[in-house]
């Protein structure tokens, strides 16, 4: 009937008389999170707002933008004095549907704490399904005949010119090699991530499992862990590395839960094997004997693996006392901002429909922003002690 | 414990070795709307496109940009060419997973739909607490101690400085004069449609009622519809205008609703009293004659009203046979995305929070776009019969 076109979100403004411009819901509208410095990752390392000569002009942009927003959503809610000029004798009427705007929320957050029960009712539906997914994709069972017809089924509904397979083979034994990997970097935001070098490491990732957090758990908290299962490698002792995300006990003003912050698995990497770290060798002179000497120094790079390292939010006391500077900030709500986006993704997305990152179908409903191509490099971290560089560093990566 | 300041939604590029740029999601996701060509909304009038040299610029670069972002996700997903030199006996296997896929989906299109039986089941509960609402607001109940006393705890709770009112006093009899018109303009995106025309009529306004669709109801297909209630005035008969906003009957690639088109009710206004049109006198010469003559016209105006007439989404065919340029498309995919959002808004905020949008509080909530001042007069419509323009037009708004 109607075709399918994505309606985008940019700000809307559609010149006629039938129409006036609208401001955009953004996607984040009810989850309000913790500010956050910047923190070293390594003893070594410089902060990430010096590594780049400072914040990314976007986000400061954003930051600055939101405090002007702020700003205007408070005098548009209050510039009229209507309210104010109101008798006595109406305000107690006001004050009355506050009284019962209480009961209301009340009950929508009863709600949405049925939601999240919901949720999690599904999601224990949904594991015999995981559970054969998993097996098939490590070669634990052989897919059944019905499998495969179901599947081709579906092909061809996707794409009319679909061949079927022949049915005489029998089906791989190894299941499905590099699955996991294959599908993590058919997602936009995760394959940014991935390094080459990470690659040869998630070749071992064999599954990647989604749990809700008990009020008792370890956490402490509501929310949830994405589990990723590795099988045996040469490069960390961990079988299982966990991403948590806590949510606040209260519930937010919408009454949607509000992030707290991310807990992710300490890596035991194995001898000169950590792939969150790039080894770089100085010449260094010291200006008063003159004398060089050279330094081997364990630098933060690029890796996957410091998704498990996420953004600590800083305490309120911190900000209040002035520690952080406004572009720290907006750096560090950044990072937060896509350190909790995937985390959403692997939950809502790539965890329920892996074998449609893996086919590279998922991608075909995306709807993306570009604006992430400013990743320049950074060779010129500058050193605090006594010595000044006098070469440059070649790096090794292990 | 730690600050709520909201997380921004801009591309996020923090230039840090931790972190990467990643593609933020946005809120559109999952809904899939139908694109649709420009309608003249009046016999006389012009289409949007013409009335304002174009349509914006900003939803063009929007539309372009998914086109361009849709042919990478297609080529991101299958450029390296892995999936096609995969053996056949591995390929059994990827089709065995798109079988279990295809019964995933069917637990999740289930979960779906008990989701929005959960949201049926708390509309009715909150009913009781909608129609004490009401009351109170249209002074049909007087409030009781007991709800100005919870009232007044959540101002203190809100604001340690506020001062509570006598407790000597009676409330109000006639309740909350211009309650659902003031908590209206409250909202960005609806106080820039309503103009001061507009108040005059909504001033009437005395409730504002959600409902979904059953079903069966005469739109037949599911969906929700939000009912403006009005008391008598001297605008227009009906006393009650409803917007129907409806979904396809098929759920979408990840289970969610599709929007399908949304529905309003025909005013009946009465004589001369259409805020949706304005009057101009013009004089034109016949360029043959050589006379002028004067020349009564309505044209569209401005008006919160026309928010119950919908744009209208086209057919595939009108698509397919080229009836509508890019501009048009990407217009009016504008509209219909302005259209949604506000019922979404309606829905989900206005409606369960009202006397925060009265007061003004629930914009201290709001995340707010600012691209959207851009609103400028349109003088210069032409006229395509016989006779040119020779005068200025005095426009008379009744």
């Amino acid at each position: 009937m109607s075709s399918n076109v994505p309606i985008g979100v940019a700000g809307a403004t559609a010149p006629t008389p039938q129409n006036t411009p609208l401001t955009q819901a953004p996607i984040a509208l009810g989850l309000s999170r913790p500010t956050v410095p910047d923190i070293s990752e390594d003893n070594e390392a410089e902060t990430g707002g010096d590594d780049e000569g400072g914040p990314s002009l976007a986000g400061l942009e954003e930051h600055m933008a939101e405090m002007v927003q702020g700003k205007l959503a408070g005098l548009l809610g209050k510039s009229s004095g209507y309210i104010e000029s109101l008798p006595v004798e109406i305000k107690l009427n006001v004050e009355a549907l506050k009284g019962v705007q209480v009961k209301q929320n009340e009950l929508h957050n009863q709600y949405k704490r049925e939601c999240l029960e919901l949720e999690k009712k599904y999601l224990e539906l949904q594991k015999p399904l995981y559970e054969r997914r998993n097996a098939i994709i490590n070669g634990k069972a052989a897919p059944t005949s019905d499998e495969i017809e179901s599947g081709e089924k579906a092909s061809i509904k996707d794409d009319e010119d679909y061949t079927p397979l022949p049915k005489d083979v029998t089906p791989a034994s190894e299941g499905i090699p590099e699955f996991w990997l294959t599908a993590l970097r058919n997602h936009v935001g995760l394959s940014d991530l991935i390094t080459d070098r990470d690659a040869a490491a998630l070749k071992y990732l064999i599954d990647v499992r989604l749990e809700y957090l008990k009020e008792d758990s370890p956490e402490g908290k509501p929310g949830f862990k994405i589990r990723f299962v590795f099988s045996k490698n040469e490069f960390f002792e961990n079988e299982v590395l966990e991403k948590a995300y806590l949510y606040q006990e209260e519930v937010g003003y919408s009454g949607d839960f509000v992030y707290d912050r991310a807990l992710g698995t300490d890596i035991k990497w194995k001898e000169d094997k950590d792939l969150t770290k790039e080894f770089e060798i100085k010449k260094q002179r010291n200006k008063n004997t003159n004398r060089t000497r050279l330094v081997r120094k364990a630098r933060p790079t690029d890796s996957f693996f410091n998704f498990f390292s996420p953004p600590v939010p800083p305490t309120e006391e911190g900000i209040e006392a002035g520690d952080y500077d406004d572009d720290e900030i907006a750096d560090l709500e950044e990072k937060l901002e896509v350190d909790y986006q995937i985390g959403e993704d692997l939950k809502e997305k790539i965890i329920p429909r892996a074998v449609d990152y893996f086919t590279g179908k998922a991608l075909e409903y995306e709807v993306m922003d570009d604006d992430d191509d400013d990743d320049d490099d950074d060779d010129d971290d500058d050193d605090d002690g006594q010595f000044d560089d006098v070469s440059d560093h070649g790096s090794s990566p292990f």
